[in-house]
This record gives C-alpha cells, structure tokens and sequence, in this order.
C-alpha cells in the first residue's frame, strides 16, 4: 500500500539527525498520534538553507516525508522553501493512504516553524 | 519524556524481519493512528516459541514495544505468552506517554492474533 518512493525515504532516510550549529530550530506535534517532528536549518547570510535535517520518533509516512521535505528545501531561499506544501511533499512521495497524512503534515509544519524561528532570532 | 529501555529498544530493536518458516502469524491495525503490525512466529512441536519477530510502519513507541514484547515470549509456552498483557510490555519499557500506549496495544494484540493463527491451522 506505500509506493516504492515512501519505502525507500522509511528504510534509508536522508537527512535524519541534529545539524550542530542550526540557525532555525522547529518543533510541531500531532494531534492525532501524538508524535513529535523537530526540524534542524543551517541558513547563510544570503538566506538560503544550507542544510536541513530532522528529528522524529514518529513512525514510517513521518519519516519519509521529512526524508523527503528536508530534501526538497536544501538549496532553497527561505521564502520558496516556505511555500512548501503538505500535498508538494506527498505528491513527491508518489501519495500516502489516507489514514497517514496527518503525519506528513508534520514535515511541512516544523519546516515553517524552523524558519519562523530563524527570522524571530535575526 | 522516553526511558533509557525505551530509545534503547527504539534505535537497536530485536527480532525485526519476517521469518521464513513462521508457523503462526498475526497482523493488527491502529484505528487511532492507521499504523499495521505483523508478527511472526516459530513454534515447536512442544508449543514453545522458538522464535518470533516483528515488522512495522509503526512509530518508536511501537517498535520499542514490539522489540520487547518478542524478546519476552522468545523461550516461552504458546499458553504462557497467550497471558502477555499490554501493560506487561510497558512496564517492561519503564513506561511509556500516555499518547503512546495505544503503540503498545499492537505488539500485544499481533501475538495473540500469531498464536490464533498457528492454533487454526493445526
Ligand atoms: S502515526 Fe504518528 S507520525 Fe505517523
């Protein structure tokens, strides 16, 4: 029922852990299951997103969607990787079921959150 | 907020995998968040388990609980691991949040479903 790109971001998932020296620290939880996401960014001085990475003890649909959405930031300004939508993210990942989407929402809300909180500290 | 047994059994789980020769298997469904648990187990003609192992999308509360619940039925009797309780695996764990214990619910339910499964096709 997970398409080929959903398994691949669960078993070898890119980006996972702290960055040392992150400039954007976000953390959401769900509601709905009660995990956690923490987003990590290394933002330059010309605003574009260095590296991202994540933190999560949420199960496989949250991990390969950060997988994913921290992938698809890196290399971005902090406004374009703002625009990033929960349905970018699962469109990327070839869909979820269902019953798995409020966990890709996670992704894209730690996401605005660590930029958020970039901008708060500047 | 997670205990040391917990993120040990999170980032170093035992028994994950199918097993080939699995006699008894048994998959549950989360309502609360839609993740799926399977588990599979090697039982002997004295029906005693011999081996078990899990497989999951689940989140880290649910793969630190499968870890451990197979861990404890590994040894055992079909009737001794059929009285594993829910709350046996998370007293196991050292507890777990609140939010999480529904995780903990399919580990349990999985191996009773494994154990119906091997009794039906006796
Ligand atoms: S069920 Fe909690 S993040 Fe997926």
């Amino acid at each position: 029922e997970y398409t080929d790109v959903v398994m691949e971001n669960f078993t070898c998932p890119k980006h996972v852990g702290e960055i040392e020296d992150a400039n954007g620290v976000g953390q959401v939880g769900s509601p709905a299951c009660g995990d956690i996401m923490k987003i990590f960014l290394k933002i330059n001085d010309n605003g574009i997103i260095e590296n991202a990475s994540f933190k999560t003890f949420g199960c496989g649909a949250a991990v390969a969607s950060s997988s994913m959405a921290t992938d698809m930031i890196i290399g971005k300004s902090i406004e374009e990787a703002g625009k990033l939508k929960n349905s970018d993210v699962v469109d990327a990942l070839g869909g979820l079921p269902d019953v798995k989407i409020h966990c890709s929402v996670l992704a894209a809300e730690a996401i605005q959150a660590a930029i958020q909180d970039y901008k708060n500290k500047k």
